[in-house]
């Protein structure tokens, strides 16, 4: 079990989380491509960071939304989607080359996050994406997901296209009795206590049951665990998890 | 002698010159990337028509600055330009793999290209670039600059990092008797006349004299002619070069 | 019955319509604010056109989308939607403040104008933030919005706030015979011939029926007929239109 | 002696300091309107903020450029910088009229600032765009610039438009012995320990001399107080002023 963060989420002077705090306890850096947040000068430094650690690159692309923060629902066409990923990727993946690393994985941001996990036609969209990039790559990027109950769906789409996948859990979101996420509006979403925290990602790592907000119990199986680190808190029960697993 | 263009400067909505009317008759596109012109939709549809017409594909990056279409001059650190630079030309590089073409060429823009005419430490950031970008790669990315009277600043430092140069002239471009353009805000700066224009482009292709703006005759050699099918005259003038060369 | 037209929809160097082209033969400029299209040069330049030609100007402000120009579909809540309007019109208004000429209504655009039309609480949203900015005017800013079979809900809540309203038929637009708009995704739901579109504008002017879609005869009462000067036709049109009433 | 601050300078989701903190400490507030930080949001948001601790408003245009904090020289003409101007104001100045609060000056942001303190052009480009605004107002907006030994160019040109001038002196920045601001980018030009800057504010207060970087006595009388509330210490440090004034 791995943890992920979602990093470089600045741009221009403004900050989002201390990046440097969380580098050293995380193994995989989702970074952001420039469309909710980040840009060309974050980018560069975020992959200079991560290779210093020894972290894993993943591309954090987004729909084209600054202002919102890619938390927004837009609708696209599919060659509109196709396109604004391999924009996004692509810039990632030329400063990683230039700095002689590799991307990995894709983890795509927000609303578009959100949309692929219900619509498997953007899901297939994206998955096609990637495989038009894995065209003649000694390693294929992988894509990084939610791990549900089923994905049957999910699994079957990727194994059409060879891209492999990355179930991610979050160990600071509580999750409903179905396995899907509690939305951020409703109370109870976001786990607060560094040892709730802690327990249910310890959980997801030994492959035990977690408990749902209805006190379900509740078994997901995944493979990467995101973590948050905006701010002291989170960074705290980053390396409390970092200790425990 | 072949042409090149300066093509997929809309963006949005907006439109700027009709590149499916130039495409047909040049042999290099040099493709926005979306700071100064140019969007993730556009650059797509501007790769498609390129392969579809067995044009080369060059980047043509820019500084961040899509209001004034990259004509400002700024200032950046060597960090900041190598960033901005792999961040375009990456993104516009994913765009053609996907669409299983290859990029073949870099011509900065604007603001950006002209300093790099007078900045030897410029030019360097640019060519060293290009480097870290052509590691690993079977035919190196070439970068185009403006042919002059003496290019050996800049052929000692490309040849320093195994960046192949292209020299362009300009077709409907004024010289003054030193080798430079002459600059915009001059009258006589851009050649109005068809008959001018083709004139001038065939003496570049015969490696003529050609009349400086003072009358004075001047020698430039060049592996590459830039057009402009801005408007329906600067589309009629690149067939009737392209008819003559 | 007057004309109105969408002005100032350019952008940078990148320009929509001819504006210097149709502003003779208006009598409201609906001006572009800069969040779907328009910026402070432009803005200034079309309001110093519009007070040459005597032209009465309106503020066209739109959801914050240039890269869409303000076609998508967007949510926001009131306070959101109030101050993107304020600060839009507040924008354009200071403007033709120092070319000392007024600002003498809203137009919405776009997505959001379409909003407008179902639903009545976004309606009100609009209403109440010209209410806000007509305190202390001595001439209220007006609301342009769709002339309907039925706008009962629209001037009771227009009336509850003192706001003008100005409805607005479409000369070159292909109705419903519930006296909708056609949608522009279905065949037939522009004009394209220029004796329909002046045969429609007259029949406005007149206040005689209109053929909808299906051929059923329709009466729509309107203040102000919107022409569009997107193309030199279109032009010819409005001219057409203009020597008619 | 009042107290002036930089506020609502956030974009979307990014903060930017602690204005809820600061604004109970301040008289004046200088509120980002969109072209270096700000948006419609934080805008209002800001404005309303003001209006319940009863500071006054002022609106801090920029020039255009978001990414570079509007810290970057930029080139404009006079026709571009007067566009601006009132589209920042006026964006601002709508969204207090309609809170019922008013704008009552203006401090221009960063590089423009800068520019204006050098080039008595630009200086005047300002001071006749706010006398174009002021035109039938009851109040004139004010104009807030920098104190320094000679203003008399400054004095004399505001005088010819009718623009009152706000000289503002800094109480956390080194002073140059010519009364200039000691540039950022060498050693001591912020000064650091609270007991430093309270007693720099006190002296500006009592019309004192304050010691510039080099030793010498220099005295420069200021209307108000610029202070910074970027981080906790400034925070602190505003109120200590605050209880010595």
């Amino acid at each position: 079990m791995d943890l992920n963060c979602d990093l470089g989420e600045g741009y221009g002077v403004w900050q989002m989380g201390d990046d440097a705090a969380v580098m050293p306890f995380i193994d995989r850096a989702n970074i952001a491509c420039g469309f909710h947040a980040g840009d060309y000068n974050i980018m560069q430094a975020t992959v200079r960071l991560a290779k210093q650690h020894n972290v894993l690159i993943g591309a954090h692309p987004s729909y084209p939304d600054r202002h919102g923060f890619g938390r927004r629902a837009m609708q696209f066409s599919e060659d509109e989607l196709r396109a604004m990923l391999l924009h996004q990727i692509g810039a990632l993946e030329a400063i990683c080359h230039a700095e002689q690393v590799s991307l990995s994985y894709v983890k795509p941001h927000g609303a578009l996050y959100n949309a692929m996990q219900t619509d498997s036609k953007l899901f297939a969209v994206v998955v096609r994406t990637l495989h038009a990039m894995n065209r003649g790559r000694a390693k294929p990027l992988a894509l990084m997901t939610l791990a549900k109950l089923k994905s049957d769906t999910e699994a079957n789409i990727a194994a059409r296209y060879d891209v492999p996948l990355l179930f991610e859990a979050f160990a600071d979101r509580r999750y409903e009795a179905n396995g899907e996420l509690r939305a951020r509006q409703f109370e109870g979403a976001v786990l607060q206590q560094q040892a709730a925290i802690v327990e249910q990602a310890v959980a997801f790592a030994r492959g035990d049951v977690i408990q749902a907000h209805d006190g379900a119990e509740l078994r997901l199986s995944a493979d990467t665990l995101c973590v948050h680190g905006d701010n002291p808190q989170a960074v705290a029960a980053i390396k409390a998890i970092r200790e425990r697993l």
